[in-house]
């Protein structure tokens, strides 16, 4: 994968520094409009689960990171926009005092969505002003910060798409973020090769982000760098396809507890889980006639694409039926950059085998940004890789993305792995 | 109060009387824009508790009434609109089939605003040539259902206000639906005069709505008009006032279980409750300083304004408090019409020691409107007068407004009663 | 009905009435652990629900009664058994003190049962030191709060009953109250003769409970006796029956809206109700096989007995489908002594249309017994009558009884009404 | 830890094997009804929480295990007590059938406590026909089964404590479930010394049961055995002291959000945790003055007692607290030979940093014994080393226990870690 896109940058001097940053600054920051712009200043109010939240504050949330984290602390005469969005679009930094309740988010017809605009821009002169203003040594500091800003805007652009399409879908008249291009309509779908196992022998594995690697950027959950040592195991070469999946639930995966965690079984059974969310059958179609909900709509089922939106619970399942497993982060990782290894970013995130654990040696970054990551590895799982929705700038091997295990509204699918020979 | 504004027309001729049913057609249906005007998009799409609807809604729903219960069944030749709106707009009439559920309005971001605004342009031009086109015969039929569907588009005209002071009080922002006007600014509060005990000696009374009087439109839940008997009673010359409301929370009122109906006294427990749900008092100020939020935002306290957003259990919880009891609606209905009782209608709401029964002899409405009041009449106390936010040609002593004992957000306050001397 | 049974009593001396009402005590305090008697003392534990509580609880609290409302107070050198049962054992009279969560009652284990036995041996002895010490001067107080325990303590004794079956019922092993006696397993069914329609002409009526008069106690709720104007009406002449309840399922009763009130419907839904709480068809039975369990276990269903454990959504809507309607408690009561009206008490509680208000002029009773009654006035229908569980002497014409219309575990039935001709 | 009373036998011939396993059996046995004699058989009927069984229900299940698993597919003849106990008494093995759900175990007044102990005789002396009757091929396929039903029954006799313990806490008495010993009353507390740090040079360990061993026997979970990697850590060399958890507490630590893990603050608001479940002050008594409800009922506070019943977030949040963090479970293992490291065994189970993950390779046992542990292989963290109710022949170094993050009710304490020098 090319990283000429990459996020991260190597100045030379303040002013190419200065100057790479400012570029980036304002491509990261047009992207999150970019993809608010399909949607009306009605459908960014919505917030269809606690889980989930508004696009308009989306927008709002991530200048709020620049505002509280940059500006307010560095910009002398610095004036807010206005006070009481400190409180309003402050997510979870407890250290920064009260927040609006997240369930509470779909509340806020009001700051209306132009004022939400108008506080982007504010915050967005603001920071122009800041960066042009910041000498060498203001620049060390700032320039973490800012990154770090500019990637938390990134993982907001996938959150904004993965969130309008479950408050679309909750819609009964289930419209589609954006119509779908004209290749979607084609039925046909290529065949799908079988896929194939790579073979790993284990050992030693360097695991995690290191400055000043290939990366310039990596959120402190990947620190630090680290030697694990795997046993011998073996990785699928591509996705788990929807038509595989299919076959899983014509086999009857979601009626049958033995291939289930037990906190999985809990879940089909008190929610009545048939089939991954998205995922339906028109009224006497048959029964493996599905259509899938997505970024372009309800559209028919294509057998040979990666599925997605699957919780934790249900790729496990998937792999028990198949008699495989899920890859742990590691394995995962130290296979990722094997060219026999396909579909590893850009695709769908993958679901793995690990919990949510901090890595030997872990220090959450310092200030009110220590509240970023560290806070929540408990009863979260892993997910590698990339989806569709991800600023590809935004991705690369060490990412260690998370979510509940019964969380089901990501663009989360999996790879199946097994023990290798001994 | 003078009648002249009525709903209700007694035409001499068919072109007459549809004439006239038009301008009431066009007035009601103006009043309900403009009540929605002040209000943005995003406004009108939030939906803050499962009681209370999205203005969209409210417009929406109002047109699907003409829809549903006039223009399909009897304008030949009529297109609705969007055939998916016979579900998203139906509230809960189930012999018209499945409608979305309550708690899930506040998800309809689409249909857009605009799209509603022209729902309802397409329904009144349909209604419009649906009037037009009448026969004596066909007009004998529709006049009750077009008089029952401008009466509901009433009720929902005042829903629309309580239910967005709800949404934009739940908002930290605190939003006025409309800014407060001169004279609400005026922190003087002229001095209220002590009640007034007015005797009855109760006897014989009739009650309830008689087609051909000084009303000529009554719901079916006020029907038959029957006698009933009342024991000597004494009713309060005025409503409850803030001023009073506030003694009562100064006792302690909200802390004392002997005061409180049980279930009463559970609410006070688990909700928190201290005082009306708009009460607040800003920090650092007395305790009697209290801010009182409504359609014009907080605004200070007048004491001398009619309590209102009162629940039933504090209604009758103040009552006991005061050494006196709520009126029973026939009590009230009998005593309405006596000149020295003010404040009958267009105040405040009047909780009544009244479960919303039916009367002796009720029958629901024929055909899909028997679903209109009859299966509500359980778990629910019934409310006398009207409020200022109740469009004056609605208003009516024979009127049975109910809501669940636990409602506070609508503007509904209470007036005093003893038993008389036997 | 012979009233010979009657708890009530007239002496004509001191001696005379302290010593009749002694036998009472007796009697009443007996019954309650003959009640009790077929059960272990881990049945006499379980909580099934808040609504209901352990035998041991019933046991327990209504010795409660006699300690805190009358040996506290008025026994002169009066040791409590318990201090901390103060607390365990109040129900819920606030001006007492706090008490045990309802809900909590299934967690005493301890005091064990032998201990409440003793404890109510130890008020046993204490009342009878009571009654024998007081003067014609402390009689004239005692002997009314004495009335009310004992009475109070047969409503336990109906609520031990319907609340052990609701306990057994759910234990997978449904066991039995009491093995049934022979005439049970006669599954011979005597022929039901169809109801017949006794029509009232309606017109003034005297309501309610009136000292001196046949009965000699009724509850503060059943006054004051008051006069009320009935229309004209019909009721049954017996209640109605398990056969043609049985009817009603078979005609869908449970799958159509129409039917039913609104909040019913609600409950059908959300608890998938499909026939009342206790019947149940074996597998590979007919559908109309039914088995219903009640105090002697799950038992083939007889047609011709009254059918219980309804709920008042159950009873109403039964009463729609039958093209009739619940009487309201007056019309129930001015025609209860009729000859031509059958089954009026000592079968089933008989669900009214009338919600649990209070009667003109109500004035609760003074004292820790205020709470008794009318802080129930709310969210509650009156039933009338009594059924099998109620001790015989308990009953009576003016009793109003009361339950949430959604409450299926007591043993209430129907008898039905229709409006009579003007 | 002397392993002489180990409950793994290594017989050199059949007979042996046989003689050794039923003495074994027995003790066992006998240990289970121990426990629950000092308490009645309406305390064995309690269940305070959906999480904790009754007494009566770990009785019966417990041999409930021997009987599915081992007398119905292997003892010719058999013939079970209760064929509904099948059902009654499963706990979750959903390859054998339903199961009575978790949280109506505490309605099973019904089978008595008198026929729950009939039901273990009959278990075990089917048990010990069927261990007698064996021959050499069939001992080989019963022997790993029988140790299972005794290791498992073991398990349940330490959640029989912790269960009860909580049911009695929650009885507002809070009887203990033994009286206190005499040296329980010694209200002086011997100095604790200050904690030590033991260094580890980390590297290559190995982890998890082997059988052939030291212990004889080891669940699956623990298996296989493999080498992992760790890098250099600290170990205290003592479970952390109630003294020192006070001191948390004093600080402040149940209101600073910045120690907590996100979940874990939000149980703390949540549920208003203000120190351990277990701990209370009297009123009245300084802040300090803690009393801590245990086995023996609430007694003064003891500084050097290991603290216990305390959730994984409380466990976080003091390490947070204090600069440090929790072990590993790997680290934890590798360190515990070391004589440096006190109260590895028999004093409080030790949270870990660890989720509960598969061991690399893992496999669960085959047939129904699958569901024992693998299921369970999410959302839940690791504990290591043993508490004073786990019977001395349970415990082992390789053992992983686990709970859920927020349980409270075990005996669950915390010995702190920190990274080494690199």
């Amino acid at each position: 994968m090319p990283r000429t896109s990459s996020l991260a940058i190597a100045p030379s001097s303040l002013d190419e520094a200065r100057g790479s940053m400012q570029v980036l600054y304002w491509a990261v920051r047009g992207e999150t409009l970019k993809r608010a712009s399909p949607l009306s200043s009605e459908d960014q109010c919505i917030q269809s689960m606690p889980e989930a939240s508004p696009t308009k504050w989306h927008l709002a949330h991530t200048s709020w990171f620049f505002d509280a984290m940059l500006l307010r602390p560095h910009l002398p005469g610095y004036r807010p926009f206005d006070e009481r969005y400190y409180y309003l679009f402050n997510s979870y930094y407890d250290a920064l005092g009260a927040h609006l309740p997240r369930a509470q988010r779909g509340l806020l017809s009001r700051p209306a969505l132009d004022e939400v605009y108008a506080y982007r821009r504010h915050v967005d002169t603001s920071m122009e002003q800041l960066m042009e203003q910041s000498d060498s040594r203001l620049w060390t500091r700032l320039r973490p910060l800012v990154m770090l800003g500019l990637n938390h805007e990134q993982q907001h652009q996938e959150l904004l798409l993965t969130d309008i399409v479950h408050a679309l879908w909750r819609n009964p008249l289930q419209p589609a973020y954006q119509a779908p291009t004209g290749d979607v309509h084609d039925e046909s779908d290529k065949a799908c090769e079988p896929p194939q196992w790579i073979d790993f022998p284990g050992g030693l594995a360097s695991i995690g982000y290191e400055a000043g690697g290939q990366d310039l950027f990596g959120f402190d959950n990947e620190t630090p760098r680290h030697t694990t040592l795997l046993q011998p195991y073996r990785l699928c070469n591509r996705l788990l396809t929807c038509g595989e999946y299919a076959d899983f639930i014509a086999d009857g995966g979601y009626r049958n507890p033995q291939l289930w965690l037990s906190d999985g079984w809990a879940m089909v059974q008190e929610q009545g889980w048939r089939a991954p969310i998205y995922w339906s059958t028109p009224k006497g179609s048959s029964p493996r006639d599905w259509r899938i909900y997505g970024l372009h709509g309800a559209l028919p089922f294509k057998p040979s694409d990666p599925v997605i939106n699957l919780s934790f619970y249900e790729a496990a399942a998937y792999a028990e039926w198949a008699g495989a497993r899920l890859p742990t982060e590691f394995e995962w990782e130290a296979a990722a950059a094997d060219p026999r290894i396909g579909q590893t970013l850009g695709e769908a995130w993958q679901w793995t085998r690990s919990s949510y654990d901090p890595y030997p040696g872990f220090r959450p970054a310092q200030g009110a940004t220590s509240e970023y990551n560290g806070k929540f590895m408990v009863g979260q799982m892993v997910l590698r890789g990339s989806s569709r929705a991800t600023p590809s700038s935004h991705a690369r091997i060490t990412y260690r993305n998370f979510f509940p295990p019964a969380a089901r509204w990501q663009f989360a699918g999996l790879r199946l792995a097994k023990d290798g020979k001994q």
